[in-house]
């Protein structure tokens, strides 16, 4: 089990947190994701390390950016 | 066929327009809803007038205030 924090721009309600969660939890191998919608903080539990890209991609799929 | 505008407050990305305009368009007799998300106008088509405690229950159900 690995976790990697991200950030993301551009949320700005709760309907915006579950996009997120529900995207990024698609990603092969995510089993948790913990969305801080103040800080746009993107707390990412998975079995093996994620690819920067495969996060960024489904960010990006939610309708937000990944800032880092 | 008649229309009324009203004012919703606490609507912050188009997630938020789609939840107002779900639960307003289950209002009986409502034909067509519009959101602007900048000024929180919500713009009720219906083929008879609507209660505002109606509309009010509605948005409230969505999660946002009436305003006006």
């Amino acid at each position: 089990m690995t976790s990697a924090t991200f950030t993301v721009q551009g949320m700005t309600c709760g309907h915006c947190v579950a996009a997120v969660k529900e995207e990024v939890g698609r990603i092969a191998g995510v089993t948790d994701v913990q969305v801080e919608l103040d800080t746009g903080a993107v707390a990412v539990t998975s079995t093996d390390a994620l690819e920067t890209a495969a996060v960024k991609a489904a960010v990006e799929e939610a309708g937000y950016e990944l800032v880092s």
